[in-house]
């Protein structure tokens, strides 16, 4: 099934605001409902695609000589332009698809990959990626040097085979196309899990997960997308790069580091080799309460310092926990309860004998750093709804209000001016502006070193929603950059991050970067604008028309 | 105090061999004395310097005009050539130093570092950081494009400084001149540590660990170095690279992961921020039985995967476990024993109840996979002698016989025939050659997805011992690429590994690499011909004598 075009996810599942929510936002938030209604799709106004027919001959032979695996009709170029994030979908709700691929090709495997990169060098079209379509950062709508890019979205779908399970390794290689649940389904039935659930889990991709660095709900326990990598092979236009001859090596610098986080800049992941462990036995998420998300914070950091290592460990701050945002699917729900201080979800999985032993040892810890146990109930609600919170926001923009989450990560003893600081950007900015937000934090992934942090912000959209958000945006990543944190913890850098994390990865950084990139991209055809700013040369001299 | 300059460390530490051993040495593998005693210090040949009188002012001003910081004598040239690997010595033994550095610079800190970098760029010369010089890879003596580079050594002991502790986020900032007993002595002042300890513990240096991607004794419970480090920062040529704003981050690939292993071809490390944890209440090892390698691999791997995870895991095979080379300061009294089947040292760091629950579970599963407790001596006594092999390995060569280490890794399904292939290819090349070696081996790191190998061969030096064990590395070199292990697992590339590790890396791996190398150090000073084959413009077109 194909996500919704303009929205997030499954049509049929839209979730309606709860009427406490709705008297939130028109009482709290002067949030009005819209006067235009969403452009549906087929009035949107796509521009006819640039491809010629000696470029779709190209790539018509570079996919088997198969014709309906090179698409250019206007709803599968709508259904792959951006991403979802808010300006996304803000953009494709009034109709604007400016920047639709000139064609969508659906490689079969690792080889066409390569000979439709070929085809793209040969008639000057750029190329990106496109795994499940869920980027909240601008990484799937590639930029030129003005205005959008003439390029090809690679839709990895008919790469959704597991490849090989070696059961003694406990790896698996899969193919970049599977969704996480198409690949937990794989895994499940010879008794194995990836463990990997983020929020985006119904939708996204193995290749986008490593694309990325994508980070789950379950990183406490099975740690990130990147740690699970064990090796990758990535399709360029110069070859192949295979890397991962062992788990761990002293052979260099680490080639997967360099593919991971590369987001399509540097070539098209074309498998991955990832670390299984047994499907758990047991699976369990419980509640505890802080008086305060600080007092939080330091039962978090001293489970993730000290141990035992519960698998999920989040922690909502006052305002998300009142919302209620910690429970997508009871939203409104803690509101009329008017719950006080922060809630956190900790989660256990694995086996019966450990999860148990865990879980009264983290009991203690919790107990000795202030938490109240809140019971199995929100945990469970929160786990029920861990995959809901972007239908909500699609019925926040339905009813008129802005709504959006950034994320960052930094170490402990500079989490709380880093919270501070991002809060009071986007408070301060939006009430400036005429419409004082709800600004939600919560952790949701937690290391022996620090944590990261994620917002999520509720305003009236203003008159220029686009122009308002990028407004706060920009203040909260100049917070997020004079705090010591990372641009971002787990979203990715996309087009929307680009011009933060060329600062935080300095001269240097995005030299050698760059080295990299022209090193296995020399004309610049791979995702022009993303992660690095576009350095596409004019794509002329080496193009010809045979 | 400065290592025995052609041997292992202390010299008042020199270990005889036991009789037991002379005698194995001399019936099985035929060594014999040999008629010549090593060259002494005072009589080593050492060319005059090349370093003429500018580039001599140059490097005393990068270093604040401190005439002492730059050294040209004879010893200390001869101290700071090559590392200690076995043809290192055999070669340092027979008088040969013609790869001596031109000087040896002493830097106080990154900006000096930066400077000499500079004025090497001015004076065309190479530059090699130098920490403990223990390198085993040929890491510090770089290649000219024929012959041995005019070159400087950049020891780096005068940057020895803790620079900052952050208690909250449990995090340190070290120089890279910090040997490890100085860096855990300053860490035990504030009660942490940092749980590194390598073989080579008591002599290398945190720069080292960090460019090489050192792995300790202890890597089952701390994690290898490349795990700990969380932030570098690089001196090149071309300025400081700053990495690590949060200890996990989406914000493109790993830059940290491209600093750990380049091994100073890309640039100097001058600071290491790694993770500390808290001293262990607890240090506890004891001995476990295994009927064959095999069996006790397999308990290995049950622990990797399914915990509880010792701090301290390894095992010996069965010929290791005969000679006693798990504890090398009882070495042959396992022989006096004729101790069968396979020895596997276990140990336990950490608060006392929780090594008590892990030495309890972990004993249960041990049992379960056919292991007999040993007791606790033979642990104790590994941990007590955990440092001691390298000076046993003096004590071979001055008998007479060849005596060196390699080692590799791969995943689990791979771990037999790789064992296989390497000990096929060491006693097949050695035999064929004449002198049938002694090839023992053990495993000593363990991930979830496979383990290092880490191979011991003894025998007789045959005419010419430098031939003779290149014919020997060479051949298990090429057995570690057939059977798909990596080429080094610890001991690093340096020029020993670089020819296989450009195969292993494949040649589009070793194109991004150069790319980086050429973005961050564009006249190819540092350390030419380590990691990658050198590329070295001539030294003549930029430079210029004031």
């Amino acid at each position: 099934m194909d996500m919704l075009w303009n929205g997030w996810g499954d049509p049929a599942r839209a979730t309606p605001l709860p009427d406490t929510v709705t008297g939130v936002l028109r009482e709290l938030l002067g949030v009005k409902p819209r006067d235009t209604a969403p452009v549906p799709l087929e009035k949107i106004g796509v521009p006819a695609s640039p491809l010629d027919d000696a470029a779709r001959r190209a790539l018509e032979t570079a996919v088997g000589d198969r014709p309906e695996r090179v698409r250019t009709d206007a709803e599968t170029r709508v259904r792959h332009t951006r991403g979802k994030s808010t300006p996304d979908l803000l953009r494709m709700r009034t109709g604007d698809a400016a920047d639709a691929p000139a064609a969508v090709v659906l490689p079969d495997g690792h080889d066409e990959v390569l000979a439709v990169l070929d085809a793209c060098a040969r008639h000057g079209l750029a190329l990106a990626p496109f795994g499940g379509g869920t980027s909240v950062v601008g990484g799937l709508a590639p930029e030129g040097r003005s205005g959008p890019a003439r390029f090809v979205a690679l839709d990895l779908r008919h790469m959704n085979r597991l490849l090989d399970l070696d059961e003694v390794s406990r790896t698996a290689t899969l193919q970049p196309g599977l969704r996480a649940p198409e690949a937990e389904a794989l895994l499940a039935e010879r008794g194995y899990t990836l463990g990997h659930f983020p929020q985006s889990y119904e939708w996204a991709t193995i290749g986008g997960f490593a694309a990325t660095r994508s980070s789950g709900q379950a990183s406490a326990g099975y740690g990130r997308f990147d740690e699970m990598v064990l090796g990758l092979t990535l399709a360029t236009p110069e070859g192949a790069l295979d890397t991962g001859r062992a788990p761990r090596s002293a052979a260099g610098p680490d080639l997967r580091q360099l593919v991971l986080g590369s987001e399509g800049a540097f070539g098209v992941i074309t498998s991955v080799t990832v670390r299984v462990r047994p499907l758990p036995e047991v699976r369990r998420h419980e509640g505890w309460r802080f008086a305060s998300f600080d007092a939080g914070a330091a039962a978090l950091r001293r489970l993730a310092q000290d141990g035992p290592r519960p698998t999920v460990l989040r922690l909502s701050d006052e305002t998300e926990t009142l919302i209620g945002l910690a429970r997508p699917d009871a939203i409104g729900a803690s509101l009329e309860r008017q719950d006080a201080g922060c809630l956190a979800v900790v989660g256990f999985e694995g086996t019966g004998e450990d999860t148990t032993h865990r879980r009264e040892r983290a009991a203690a810890v919790l107990r000795e750093c202030g938490g109240t146990f809140a019971g199995d109930e929100p945990g469970e609600r929160w786990a029920h709804g861990r995959y809901s919170a972007p239908y909500l926001r699609d019925s926040l923009l339905d009813a008129g209000a802005l709504a959006e989450t950034l994320e960052t990560a930094t170490y402990w003893s500079k989490i709380p001016a880093l919270y501070a600081a991002v809060r009071d950007a986007l408070t301060g900015t939006l009430t400036e502006a005429g419409t004082p937000p709800l600004v939600m934090c919560h952790i949701s992934h937690v290391y022996e070193n620090g944590a990261s942090l994620y917002f999520t912000v509720v305003s009236a959209q203003g008159e220029d929603p686009l122009a308002h958000w990028s407004r706060a945006k920009h203040a909260a990543n100049e917070a997020i950059l004079t705090a010591g944190g990372t641009i971002t913890h787990h979203h990715g850098v996309g087009t929307d991050h680009r011009d933060w994390y060329v600062r935080e990865a300095g001269p240097l950084g995005v030299a050698a970067l760059r080295a990299v990139k022209r090193s296995l991209d020399p004309a610049g055809l791979l995702s022009p604008g993303v992660l690095l700013p576009g350095d596409r040369p004019a794509p002329t001299t080496h193009s010809h028309h045979p």
